[in-house]
């Protein structure tokens, strides 16, 4: 979905002259050359790199150590080399390990975009627009290629932004792995009780929304609990700490603290709706 | 919003001939009357109550037993009473206590309906369409006020279920107030990590969608928590433990069973939000 949209963006605004996609699917290599999405395809890596001057990894975090050793031998010197991952450590590591002669040309990137549905169909060419781009990197990346990444960005309306690896995942480890973990456990929490209450059958459009992003792709999701573990062990030990204290103004009865604790927390979200 | 969307749903439907309203704030009823939605109001409740065939409760939970003890005096006998609250447990309690020669003309009931706002200018005529209306009468309600509220409802396209009050406080603690309570406790976590991580400027749209219902009304919150603590208390226990062995399987890298249980929500969700 982010590769093809990505694709879709850059075509849209006549950006980019051809496109060209590696997938382990063929099916889904035809299916976005038949959407526009591609110009073409190979399931050759060598002659996919030969005349490519940027390559966009927009595989599964899991999939990630894999495709840098399988590009490693085919990357042309001056090919450009970034990602749209969603955790940046374990990507840049492996990129260090694996890309070591290259390593100057991969700029780690992560797109702040995206719905619940994954594939190239549910790509759009206006996903990235007015949406961040976080990208992050270190002393030793070429300036061109910072450079590059940002220009092709910015040319999907996108706003680009930089920061350190630890300070990525920290943040994104509690905006939208947290978040996701969530409505993940929400759902499999109310799985639980359903033999004995129905409580599907009574969930409203606060259930509905809250759970949305349940319905995500759950590859991604592992992939992330794995790459991000230590940064999700922290916020996980913070929310349930946040979570604990208010069980407890409940069991007391502490009327006037939970009406301070929610008037708190709408002021904060209508706030932070009130920016975008 | 809830009493004034029921008022225009039974305008919009001519089912209603006169609508009086009792508030305790005058620029509320003042608005109500300019908006359509009442055709007049009074500050006295025995004026109020006069002509009276069909009393709705519309009040936040924590009024309810000052309203219920406001009219007790003026109800004229054939006038059917009935409320809108979250929680039924403490409402029916009150009504059985503070209208104790009126208990049978009273029908507890709950539209599963609502959105993130309140207010009169809030509320619309078809907030109630297609939308399920729990009620709990008890052996000892008279068939012919069921009936006539069971009426009411469906004339704003609402379909009526009946079942018993703790039945609904169980169902509606998981379904309703825990994703209420994991939104607002989500943004306050948050909230507390602001100063050191600026996460708000980086909340996709996955926090959006998450954290819509924190956005509601304090008051309304404060009291459904002060009046189901105990349905609460369970599903907080049992969400913790939920997360607690989420937790726990991301800790320890457990692939498998990562994808096993983000799997199993998903196809929950699905599942669910096919059926609507």
């Amino acid at each position: 979905m982010i590769g093809g949209s990505l694709a879709l963006a850059l075509k849209a605004n006549k950006s980019v002259d051809h496109v060209v996609g590696f997938s382990r699917s063929a099916s889904n290599l035809k299916k976005a050359v038949a959407l526009g999405i591609l110009d073409s395809y190979s399931s050759n890596m060598a002659e996919v790199l030969k005349h490519c001057d940027m390559l966009v990894l927009a595989v599964p975090l899991g999939a990630m150590p894999l495709m840098l050793e399988k590009i490693a031998p085919h990357l042309p010197d001056a090919c450009i080399v970034t990602d749209v991952a969603s955790v940046k450590a374990t990507v840049v590591d492996a990129a260090k390990k694996l890309l070591p002669n290259h390593y100057v040309n991969f700029v780690p990137a992560h797109p702040i975009a995206g719905t619940e549905k994954s594939g190239v169909e549910a790509g759009f060419a206006e996903l990235f627009k007015q949406h961040k781009v976080i990208i992050t990197p270190d002393k030793s990346t070429s300036n061109a290629a910072v450079k590059a990444v940002i220009e092709m960005w910015e040319n999907c309306s996108a706003r680009v932004e930089t920061m350190s690896v630890s300070h990525h995942d920290e943040i994104f480890a509690a905006t939208s792995h947290l978040p996701h973990l969530l409505a993940y456990s929400l759902v499999n929490c109310l799985a639980n009780m359903e033999d004995r209450l129905d409580v599907f059958d009574y969930a409203a459009g606060g259930f509905k929304d809250i759970s949305r992003i349940a319905s995500s792709d759950p590859t991604m999701w592992r992939d992330i609990c794995l790459h991000n573990k230590d940064s999700l062990a922290k916020v996980l030990k913070d929310y349930s700490y946040e979570l604990l204290s208010l069980s407890k103004k409940i069991d007391n009865l502490e009327s006037a603290e939970l009406l301070a604790y929610f008037t708190r927390a709408k002021t904060r979200r209508d706030d932070l709706i009130g920016r975008c």
